[in-house]
């Protein structure tokens, strides 16, 4: 089952042309991300102050399929597609009223903020991860 | 040859672990998108409001190779991997002192902001991105 | 009374230095802005888009009193303190546990999209707003 | 003689109304706060990671006199209108093919990220700063 979060396409969000400025997009995918941590109890502030683990994305792959306009509330519905020692794969689908607005691939890489290696998932991590793993087909 | 412009990573571009906030990236992007445009006489603004075209992206493809830091002046080198009838193929490479941060291979298409269909590039516009052409090898 | 609205303080939202990023607390007070609206049935998309009234600020009277920290939750609290022909004024205070971060007196000023004079509140608008009312003694 | 600035109003800067939004002055604001002090030889990373001083704003006192649109190009003008112990109060005027724009009375502290109390200026920041000295009337 994937992690969802709704977030209205806000004003600020919005470019003049009257559709959204896609790297406001890239904004409500952290928050997003975090958010899904924070569903099973790590808060990204705990890992990164307590643990020094940070969570630098390292690959992005976005369509961009229709626009989003002023108003819109957008659904994200973010699929685990893998947990390896240190990598976490996501698919995100972001829709509005059912259609498909704009889908991303990301792997994020947990990596020591004292020595900026990758470094293993703590079992805590590992195992709120899996319960929202779904492994593509 | 590719489109160059430098651009600093600025106090407001990093997140609180000291390094660049992805979403900062792609608003630089869509600036040195904007520029590229400019440096052959065609500025966004008669584009679009004049011309009554827009220019969405359609997809990216990011890798981030290494993190930059506060400080960093970012290059970026834009190559014109193809130009089609309403499309353009772009492959941006940001460096560092010569060492690469991060990389994006993205496709604009050209849109009616009339009927939201895609329009052909002007003659001007096709002559000013074909300076930059470098098919992919 | 005061119309409320509790924003966390995001990632993104924060500097290098571990604190707030001034400029994102007024992204974060154009949203509460446009809640206290929608709150009273009246929707900014509508407002802008169907009325051709914009709601441009004109004034900021801005005291930082304290900073906050990544993971605070921002409770703003905002003040109708009059509503004149066309304007708004507005005094908000953003708290976190209790504590004033920082407050906010501001004037916004409704204004016609058509020819950018200023134009009188419409009567559901004023209606709305006068729920808040709250004068300064 | 006030320090200055030109930045344009990128693409992303404006709202769907086709004006700047207001929230992304302030980050024009910090970037030009900023390039004062390097134009001393001051530059912030140095003075947050190796003197370990932050300079958050205080207070900020803004009018916005009339709108700015896509394409313009801001003129920052920076009055240093006092140098304190630890403060610094500037007043900056923004314009537009000589027309002003905004304009904002700031208050910045210098502040220990020790122990988060005022600090006194560093003698090499306070000579740069005194520079620009041009006591209001």
């Amino acid at each position: 089952m994937p992690f969802t979060q709704s977030k209205p396409l806000r004003f600020g969000d919005c470019d003049l042309t009257g559709i959204a400025y896609h790297p406001a997009y890239f904004g409500m995918l952290v928050d997003v991300n975090e958010a899904m941590f924070a569903s099973f109890g790590v808060t990204w502030k705990a890992l990164m102050f307590e643990r020094r683990i940070g969570l630098p994305t390292v690959t992005l792959n976005v369509e961009f399929v229709r626009p989003s306009t002023y108003g819109d509330v957008l659904d994200f519905a973010v699929h685990v597609r893998a947990v390896g020692r240190a990598s976490l794969d996501l698919q995100t689908v972001v829709s509005v009223r059912g259609e498909t607005i704009w889908t991303v691939r990301q792997r994020i890489v947990a990596t020591s903020l004292e020595n900026h290696k990758s470094h293993p998932w703590p079992d805590d991590v590992r195992a709120g991860l899996s319960r929202y793993l779904e492994p593509s087909e």
